[in-house]
């Protein structure tokens, strides 16, 4: 078996478009996702501004030797089979995608003669990568629920299990939607007193929230539980997400069983899941426990490195509304974080998920909660961006927001740099917000 | 097209054993599941102590002339497609099944010299009905709402919002079994004290909880609506529900976000579908709203009229130790409820589900929450009916429970009963606690 160089910085694809240095998908990254070909969902990398068709590459006898395991998922219309064969396989087939797509090799030169692989990336018909059988969201963020603790609880912003265990609920696998796809915003209760009565509209404070997803691979089953040390052999890869959320009704319907309709109109999802192996070199130091903080129970501590315990994606949140599309004005940043500063990692989230012998399938969605840091510039919701409206965030052309406006368009960035390699990039997570239906 | 009579009481089958008084699945009744034949997962309908196999019944010509989506449909692994095809759908096809198992007709005569349309139900393995893509609980009986809110939050056992909405919060997919398969202890963090620390091991505060579980026909699409009076129009059947619960995880973890793995390490389901059209003859008045509760908003206003809204099943909960399996004691019953007292009707969860744009699947499970009554004997669960470990419940033998000891065998009925028709039931919803793993 060759050496894997795909994170060989220096790293070249025939693909031109890849090599640019701002390329979200240079050879180094190999996302994996589902778009339309000829009306049906095919399994794809992007790579440049291009996808790779992985079952035409299959068909064109450019993966001869892969398994058959292997060879079949390929064929499958989400990428549920694919990541089910586990780290090593999709690993090796990773491997395989980078000679074929590598500038200097000669399967690459063979590849390049083939241009039935290859389809417009832009123009491209973009699916759910995963069907998605549960879809679980954490709360991961010591500033995020600390912030958003401080307006709902004032008196008791962070509660006394919040450093013991990574807190987590069931959020709805239908309404979870691909980039691009947009949103209608949710008419539901809200009350302006907190016992009523309450009134019928709709949601009058919509927000987006900055998160990562892991998508899993291989699962467990019911009843047996993933230890810490294995956790990160069960993801194959993350995504950006944006879990769509109505202030309003949450306050009122979420107590004493958790949000519901105020989450499960619609959460958003990009089309690309990076793998944890084009992850590898971005790997940083986890946050440090605090010197107060509680010990933790054995099955959520790290034995591994600590230097190497998270992920160092760069988080981005841009904006743009109707009237500044119209003026032709691009979207603003509004909020930039480091998901290397959450509280728990995904590990410990899946570790913990599995505590209990609940079993993950492959293709689950376990995403981290809002993403947020101790700065303003930092706070992954307007909620907290705004503070509960408080400290309206200013757009240009004068406007304000304190939650979303019709037809503003929310789009999510994420990306990984570190000395001396390749920068990646997750692509983005777009959606707009349509006016409640009448 | 024939006049249904599929409501008759007079009606008998050729299968002898449904004409037992006592039988759940007289020809009335006609539930759908999914059974294993050859080792392959196919449709079926129970018929006294049979399976009738629709596969082999549609291609021995019995079905002859149903649309072609419904003969496909047939085909299927799971009831998802059929059910997807709707109510009006589903009643004829129960029409032609009636006709087909009946012993006073020319297609009954003609089934009956077919020995390969049934098969034992006993000695089956029966299977999840459907592919569940999301499952829902809800908390809708008020007597179970208070009961358990007066343990939690004495002085504030029910809260401003539960007479204005149905409380309802996503449970997991993956981890719903079909009645008989045994579920294991988990093990999950416990507190003692509410501010911790937390402890790891075993719950020691295992429970079921009795409910009742509506799975959905056709579906709606993301951003619109289900309206309250065509609700039931997305309701296929009713399955019996233990919604199996660790008290001392859920009281240690579910704040601010609501139960997570005090919940998702289990969900039982009996396995036959019971339509709502073989309900139609036990349409009962629903609960009346008090003087004193508020009025509610207008999309969950019942139009239709009161004194048919609720469905009149009674459901029980039977228990047998491994110390009274040993001695030769049948199971006792530890309670006795009835589905009408809920507070919130189904059609209004399914409305209230939808009311912000969600959308519902076919297949989907929305489980009632338990389901209690005002007396001691119709608590629905033991975390009620030992009133928090404070009132043992005594069993044959000596033995007491506050919470599940391993071993014990919980199972759910349920049944319709009304003069002047035949009674028809759920069947069971059976499951062994086993030993947390080491």
């Amino acid at each position: 078996m060759p050496i894997d160089t795909t994170h060989d910085p220096a790293l070249r694809s025939w693909v031109d478009s890849a090599n640019a240095s701002d390329s979200d998908f240079p050879v180094q990254n190999l996302p994996f996702g589902v778009f339309l070909r000829g009306g049906a969902p095919r399994l794809g990398v992007a790579i440049g501004d291009r996808i790779l068709d992985l079952v035409a590459a299959r068909d064109a006898g450019c993966l001869e030797g892969i398994t058959a395991d292997l060879a079949s998922a390929l064929g499958a219309p989400r990428l549920n089979a694919l990541f089910a064969l586990g780290r090593p396989a999709l690993c090796s087939l990773r491997g395989r995608l980078s000679a074929l797509l590598r500038a200097d090799t000669p399967e690459g030169a063979r590849a390049q003669r083939e241009p039935s692989l290859l389809v417009d990336r832009v123009g491209a018909t973009l699916q759910l990568p995963t069907v998605i059988g549960d879809y679980t969201d954490f709360y991961a963020s010591i500033d995020h629920a600390t912030n958003v603790g401080s307006m709902f609880r004032p008196d008791n912003p962070l509660l006394p299990n919040y450093k013991h265990l990574p807190i987590g609920y069931h959020g709805r696998a239908s309404s979870v939607v691909v980039s691009g796809t947009d949103v209608r915003r949710p008419h539901g209760q809200t009350s302006a007193a907190p016992a009523g009565p309450p009134s019928w509209g709709p949601s009058a404070r919509m927000d987006y929230e900055l998160e990562v997803g892991a998508i899993i691979g291989t699962g467990n089953t019911l009843g047996s539980r993933i230890p810490l040390a294995e956790a990160e052999a069960h993801i194959a890869g993350l995504v950006l997400v944006n879990d769509w959320s109505a202030r309003d009704l949450q306050t009122w319907e979420y107590q004493p069983l958790g949000p519901f309709l105020a989450k499960n109109f619609a959460t958003s999802i990009s089309p690309w899941v990076v793998t944890l192996d084009a992850l590898e070199p971005f790997r940083v130091p986890r946050r440090a426990r605090a010197a107060e903080d509680p010990a933790l129970l054995p099955y959520l501590v790290h034995e591994s490195d600590v230097a190497r315990g998270a992920f160092g994606i760069t988080l981005e949140v841009w904006l743009r509304s109707a009237h500044m599309r119209a003026a032709g004005v691009p979207a603003v940043r509004l909020s930039q974080g480091e998901f290397a500063r959450m509280y728990w990692t995904l590990a410990q989230m899946v570790a913990h998920h599995s505590s209990n012998g609940c079993d993950l399938r492959p293709g689950d969605l376990l995403a981290s909660g809002t993403v947020s840091g101790p700065t303003r510039d930092a706070r992954g919701c307007l909620l907290e961006l705004a503070w509960r409206g408080t400290e309206p965030v200013a757009l240009p052309g004068g406007e304000q927001r304190s939650f979303l406006a019709d037809g503003d368009e929310v789009i999510v960035r994420g990306w990984c740099e570190a000395t001396g390699r390749r920068r990646i990039g997750f692509g983005e997570c777009r959606g707009t917000v349509l006016a409640a239906q009448a």
